[in-house]
């Protein structure tokens, strides 16, 4: 279910009676896949992609074309205890991050264009354009920018290319 | 849904429409989050908190005040295989334990009080008290009881304080 | 929900309203959790066992006995981009493949009869038989065969004997 959210134009939430998405806010363009929990608080911006099973919760914004995979899991508190108080952390992800599936991040600040691994647990920061991949997550691979990515990326042999 | 469910005072489903929990029991105070599996024969104490997209099989057993967090993953079988029998194992609990979100565990033995990382894969029985993080999970800290690790806790530096 | 999908004879989804199947082919005698996605040209053979939180995208192509566990995540793409074209990568699956829960695969080949343990991120191709673990998985084992291997895990000790 949708509630008490702020969705901007445009946004795709594919199966709306699949998803508890509560007191958010969701920038235009962007589109959101079943089985995803976004909190009270949450901030996703423009033109993101937002997979099957993501968990968003309160603490974290996510800035504009943001890939967000399939099962990522955000977290807002370093020692969880049931009873008590707890201490909210907050999350940064910068502009044309792309998280891999099935990825787990710590309370950090991700910088702009970085490519997180499937599967990596993010326990400290991460510098933009770098890779990191693994458990804890760690720099395999540091691009200059926007342009030695996307070439990069389209270099690598595929069997198929889709839209 | 719910099906044939032993549930305590007060447990709180937020959405049960969105989860699928059957022939298990939850103690009084508990909350389970959306997109939460718990199957027959699995057991979940007291004032527990069992967060969205949480897996729990038949043959866990949990105590009170456990911190299940978001994504959470339990098995009961080291070698399934499709057909044929399964040998199920046991996963035990102790009270006061906090799961990391997205860790997965396999079936062991956590004492009173662990603190198992955001995204550990555990793979042995961990010690009362200890915090365990990686991949297999290893001890990496340990308190020698309650007040200590709550003090430890509080002491970490936060930009939010919440209820 | 179940969109436009080739389902085999005695095909089992446990609870239609909490999946989304579309435009995917699953084989006769096989079974599915709640809380999957399976996308639009995966294909899953026959008798395999698809559990709760599994995500299963295009480009996977899964053999026939395969146990794919609870929150399994695939992937189709290396450097997921949200904004232009994205390269579609292959997963194969041979028959009597075992996943364990919680793990991660990129896009590879796993051979016939792998055993790919809980929480594993499996980077690489798997050899046939082989047993692999960790974040990036390695082989830590390696069988000659289905026989070896149904005569190692039925000789783990176990308190219960389940059908």
């Amino acid at each position: 279910m949708i509630e008490e959210c702020a969705l901007g134009q445009d946004v795709i939430v594919y199966h709306p009676d699949l998803v508890n998405l509560y007191d958010c806010a969701i920038g235009a363009g962007s589109s959101v896949g079943p089985f995803v929990e976004i909190q009270r608080g949450a901030v996703v911006g423009a033109n993101c992609k937002i997979c099957s099973h993501a968990f968003i919760c309160g603490g974290v914004t996510i800035g504009d074309r943001v890939f967000v995979g399939h099962n990522v899991t955000f977290t807002n508190d370093l020692y969880p205890i049931v009873t008590g108080q707890y201490l909210l952390r907050q999350t940064i992800i910068e502009n044309d991050v792309s998280i891999g599936s099935g990825a787990t991040l710590l309370p950090v600040h991700v910088g702009q264009g970085a490519i997180i691994g499937a599967g990596a647990v993010v326990t400290r920061d991460v510098p933009a354009w770098a890779v990191i991949v693994g458990n804890p997550a760690r720099v395999v691979r540091q691009f200059s920018g926007r342009e030695e990515w996307e070439r990069f990326a389209q270099s690598q042999p595929s069997a198929t290319v889709s839209g």
